[in-house]
Formats: C-alpha cells, sequence, structure tokens
C-alpha cells in the first residue's frame, strides 16, 4: 500500500483493470480452472468498468485460462460495452431473449467453453444461467476473494467517495430541525452530495452512481431497518440516527451518526457511551493479524456486561469497495484475519424500543500499522448535542 | 377484468394478496409440490408487499401448499417486515450473515423444510441458496407465471403509474430545447414525476419508487443503451429519441418518442415513417389470442421489406408488471399467445448510424377484446416536429 494515499477521481486505468483480471487468474490456477465465468454484475463491473443493469437477457463474461476474456452480451449493448469496457476482450453477441432457436444466450456460451473444462461459477449465479453453463462446474467465489484487498486505486477511489457523504452529512447535520420533513431532508442531502459528484467527475457513469441521506427520528430509531415514511418528521431530542451513504461513480461508502437536537435524555446517556466505549474497543483491535470474528465477540460481550445484550440487532462491521455491503464481515462466525487494504465499517449498536437506536459508522481502511478513518464527522456526545 | 378500469393509489388489500399465493399454490398443485421457495426480492414483493433490498443477509419466503407462508429473514429486519407484509404468515428469524455454528440462515431453513419434499425453486435463485436448499429440487417459475396475467387491482396501479409517466413526458417535451443539459433535463423530469408520486400516494414505499426521464439526442440515439454523459446537451434536428420510466409505489411503467426540434432531416423521413407502420401493424394484431413470436415476425419482416433490416436491435416488445422489464415478450422465439390481463411495450425500432434511432414506446394493457393505451403522449409526426 503507497504510504501516500490521496483522492482519485479518474476512470480506472487499463492496467488496473488487467491487475484484476491477473489476480483471478491466480486464484483459477491455484483451483485448476479453465474459465471462470462471471455473471453478477458487480463483478463484471469489477473486472471491465461496465455497468449494466440485468433485466433478463443475460450478459455472462467468461475468463479462459490464458487468452483474452470474452464477454457474451445482447446486441442491443454492444455499444454500451464498447463505450465503458477498458479492457481487451471479445465479444458474443446474441440478437434477443427470447430469439429463435439456435440464436439464444446458450447456444452462443456452449461454443466458448467446452464440456470437458473445469469451470468455476459464482454462488451469485442464478440456477437458470448455472444449469445452462457447459463444463464441469465448481462453486467458487473467486473474484469476491480477489474483492477483498484493495488496490491502491480503489482506496483512492474511496477516500474521494468519502468527501462526498462527509459533506452530505454536514449538509445533514446543518439542515436536522425538529418539524423538517423527512422528504426534504432526503432531496436536499441527495442533492448536495449528487451536485459535488458532478461537478468532481463530470463523466461519472450514473449507472453506478447513488446517493442516500436520512435521519430515523427518535421514535422509529430503534429499529434500524423500517423504511421511513416520507412525512415523517424530525423530532426534538433524540437520538436521532443518520445514515449518509453513496456510491460515487462505482464505489460505495457510509457514515452514519447518533445525535440529539437541543437536549439528550436522561435514559439515553448510558446506551449512548455504552455503544461509545464499545466502538472505541472495536477500533483497538483493528489491525493486521486480528480476527474479526473476535472484534464482534469483545463488541457483544462488553455491550452484554453493561445489560444490553438483548438490544444487539447486527454485527460490528462488514466490508465496503464497489458496493456499499460486501465481505469481509466483523462478525462471530467470521474466522479471518484483517489485512492491509481491507475497507470495512465499524458500526456497533444498540437498539432499545422506547429509547432509541445508538449507532456510529464510519468507512475505514485497514492500514500496514492500524486503520485509517476515510469519513468523518463529529464523534463525541458534546458535539453531537446540537442546539436548536 | 372489470370493464370500468380506474386508477388505484392504495396499498394491495389482504385479500388481493391472498388471491396472488393462491393462484401460485393453484400452480403448485398441478407440479405436485410440497413448497414453493421465493429468493428473488421481486416475487416475495409481489406476494407479500414487502420490498427490501438483498445485501448478503438471504431472505427466503417459503409457501407451503398448506398452512401459513414462511419467512426467513434476518433479525434486523423483522420491524420492517411486520411494517409492509399485508399477508398471514410464521416468521423465522436468523441473528446475522455469518453467525456462529448452528445459528447461520441454513440451520434454520432445514428445519422448515423436510428432505423428502419436493420443493419448486426459482431460475433466477442463485446457486448459493440453491445449494443449501432442502428436498428434491425442480427449478419452475410458478411466481413469473402467476404475474403474467394482471388483477384488476394491478391493472388500477398500473393506469395510475401511466399517469406519472404522462406528466413526466409533458414537463420533457415542454424543457426539451437545444443547449439544454441532458442532466438538468433527468433532474427536472424526474423531480417532477417524483413529486407527483408523493402527492398522490404520501405513504409510498420509497424503496419501490424510481423515476427516470431522459433524452438520446440525434448524435447517439442509434445506440439505445448507451449511458449518455450528464454534460451532453440537446441538439437541433432530430431523432430525439426520450426514454421517460417510473416504478410507482411498486408498478414499472415506461413511455418513449422519437421527435424533432425545429426540423426533420430529410434522411429521417423515411425511417420515421417506417417505425410508424410498424408499429400501426403490431397494434392492428395485439389482441387476445395472437402469438406474440407472430408480431415480432411480421413486424421485423415489414422493416426488412422496407430496406432497414440491418437496423433491426431488439424485439418487439415486453412485459411489464411490478418490474418494467419481464415477460411475456413480444419476441420471435416466444410462442404464447396474448390473452387479457398482459401489460406490454411495443416499441418495435429502427437504428442507423449516422441518421439516428426511431422508437415509441407505450405501457399497453391487453383487454377481451383488444388493446388499451394507458401510456399518453404525442404520437404523429406533425405533432413531434417541435418549433424551437
Amino acid at each position: 500500500m503507497n504510504s501516500k494515499l490521496k483522492a482519485i477521481k479518474d476512470p480506472p486505468s487499463k492496467q488496473e483493470l488487467s491487475n484484476r483480471i491477473e489476480k483471478v487468474r491466480d486464484l483459477m490456477k491455484q483451483q485448476n480452472l479453465d474459465y471462470y465465468v462471471c455473471y453478477d454484475p458487480v463483478n463484471i463491473y469489477y473486472l471491465t468498468n461496465f455497468a449494466f443493469y440485468v433485466h433478463e437477457r443475460p450478459f455472462i463474461f467468461v475468463i479462459p485460462k490464458e487468452g483474452l476474456p470474452k464477454m457474451i452480451i445482447p446486441l442491443l449493448e454492444k455499444g454500451h460495452f464498447e463505450q465503458r469496457a477498458k479492457i481487451d476482450y471479445e465479444m458474443a453477441f446474441y440478437y434477443e431473449f427470447p430469439a429463435l432457436s439456435g440464436e439464444n444466450w446458450y447456444d452462443i456460451y456452449h461454443k466458448i467453453i467446452d464440456n470437458d473444462s473445469k469451470v468455476g461459477i459464482e454462488s451469485a449465479m442464478p440456477m437458470g444461467i448455472a444449469n445452462k453453463t457447459p463444463g464441469k462446474k465448481v462453486v467458487t467465489d473467486i473474484v469476491e476473494e480477489a474483492r477483498l484487498i484493495k488496490t491502491d486505486y480503489e482506496i483512492g477511489r474511496t477516500i474521494h467517495a468519502c468527501k462526498v457523504i462527509n459533506k452530505g452529512h454536514k449538509v445533514l447535520l446543518k439542515m436536522c430541525r425538529p418539524k423538517v420533513l423527512l422528504f426534504a431532508l432526503y432531496r436536499e442531502v441527495s442533492n448536495a452530495m449528487t451536485s459535488k459528484i458532478v461537478q468532481d467527475i463530470p463523466n461519472a457513469n450514473f449507472r453506478v452512481v447513488d446517493t442516500m441521506g436520512i435521519v430515523w427520528p427518535p421514535s422509529i430509531s430503534h429499529d434500524p431497518h423500517l423504511i421511513p415514511h416520507i412525512f415523517d418528521e424530525v423530532e426534538e431530542g433524540g437520538p436521532h440516527v443518520s445514515i449518509v451513504q453513496a456510491q460515487v461513480d462505482g464505489y460505495g461508502v457510509e457514515i452514519e451518526r447518533t445525535f440529539f437536537l437541543g437536549h439528550i435524555p436522561e435514559k439515553a446517556k448510558k446506551p449512548f457511551e455504552t455503544m461509545f466505549q464499545a466502538r472505541a474497543m472495536a477500533y483497538d483491535l483493528l489491525k493486521p493479524g486480528t480476527i474479526m470474528s473476535e472484534i464482534d465477540k469483545k463488541v457483544r460481550n462488553f455491550i452484554k456486561d453493561n445489560g444490553y445484550g438483548d438490544y444487539i440487532l447486527h454485527r460490528t462491521g462488514h466490508g465496503l469497495g464497489i458496493t456499499g455491503h460486501e465481505a469481509p464481515y466483523l462478525a462471530e462466525g467470521y474466522d479471518r484475519a484483517l489485512e492491509p487494504g481491507m475497507i470495512v465499517s465499524v458500526e456497533p449498536g444498540i437498539y432499545i424500543p422506547g429509547v432509541g437506536g445508538f449507532r456510529h459508522s464510519d468507512t475505514v481502511l485497514i492500514t500496514e500499522d492500524g486503520y485509517m478513518k476515510l469519513s468523518k464527522a463529529p464523534e463525541e456526545l458534546d458535539d453531537l448535542i446540537i442546539s436548536i
């Protein structure tokens, strides 16, 4: 990892993508695979820079152990693929879905891979595609494995993406006052982030741009996956929990804060403090070599010891990259060690019905000797009791 | 089908959803299935009214041949499911993904379905889920089959959704003038539609709301799946091709037009006229009993006979429903008959590099004796040469 990390806004170079494909080929070699087949649009984007939406027409990316990768694609998407894909490739077209007998996608597919080959496929591959995939199939998530450790380029993109959400969160805290409609807040924060993206990356691919900024007011913050109604209002007091997320020209990041408007209710003080200490405990363990399940276990035990064991709803964190949610996981059951170049959220949470939710989340890079928070917003309670 | 069709904005009743589940159960019976398992969020939304985004935590909806359906769900989503699901159900929780041994989603899953059962699964089900699904598995797309014929309620929702895109398209044609930035146009049209959705359906579920309004200017309209750059500008002349789409609280619709600003170039006249006549030919065939591949074949032959056979990039149309793209297909290779209650797009297209793209699309209901266009915008050339 380069020690001087800087924000990057440019699209990936051919060399960057070629390195990613070589990483996949190294893993293919270890598993003696003749071909690896990607169907998941996320993996295809990672390897080619081509982002698309899957309807019923399949897009299939075939990596042979040697030679050019092959993209099987509907005719309609030829120009789109040529516009975005930044690798050397061969293309194979089919006309439509469905098509006349002999002219369907699987007819072409069978000409590319012979039936004696050993073929790796994703666990995300749909049954309908897998059943028509030629060769001896092995389910193995090689591209997810390659995506675990970020390149300097990916880290640079993530640093930039965090500047976007940092701005979004600033706008959110400024605008978030009692009686403000959640819908108005959502649009303002989302627009602020979109505007920054457009200014910073005029040629951004809007297929992989998304922005979201919203607040769970105290009446619902104990239930973090409810979808608030748009005419719900910001309330007085707290805990409010913000969620500001973005996919910035392909890179997914998040920042979340627990905050209070005007005053902090007495009953919210201890849970906030417990969450805050649990979070500090997670950060203390955040360095290469730590087993991720151990972090989750210690954090959970600490929360339990403080009497809030029944109010834990989720693990301590998850990975981020070209998606906002992916491996690795800071979770019991995930017994892998942290490595430099991983990017994870750190977000232990406590959710008490009648009191509210308590969670800070940041997008955090694992470095050679510890970590670096890439997202930024106030963290301390004093800075999060906002005068109204 | 009720002969007096009206726009509906209300969420589905319990009876509506119960009827859908019964439709699925009838199909299960025909195939002697003990269970049908849905993993596709679209199918789960169709049957429950619960919309969610899939990260790595599985949501699995199990329909037994008798008794209550069972939802396997991460603990974190309990409140969210209860808030939105409008059916009678049982829930089974797992804590997290991943989780400690014995507490993972598949541990619960194996308690619900026994290994001797005959279990129907979707062709969209990922390998990683299918491999852990208990029982004797059969890939069969029963819910997609049920979704083919719309209920009166679904038709009413689609009629309302079309009012939203009709408005969006009106705003687009009004604002679309040479030098206007595509990005500005996109925001204006999208905001107009979102505002209407919010006014009409104050409690809309924004997980299933999406709006998109954009124009392919003549320099790129020959390539319909390119993503325009946001700083591209509207141009003089034409053909411009608009795409206005929305998912309106769950219901997907589209309207598209070929139009000209100021004047129509001479070379665009014949392709427009050919597209226009091909479209009329498709509508003439649009009634219950017509084999869908026949429509596509006749339309394609007509376009070929006019000398544009090399410029056809896609089929004549596709279905719409709770998504904007689904079965049935007006396509060669799809040899099924039209039935009352199907909703399809009609959109034969011609794409000539150096000249541009020619396509109108509408969202159209198949009725007892023909069809009814649910989307509305100018269609005739005279109305689509707009003075600037």
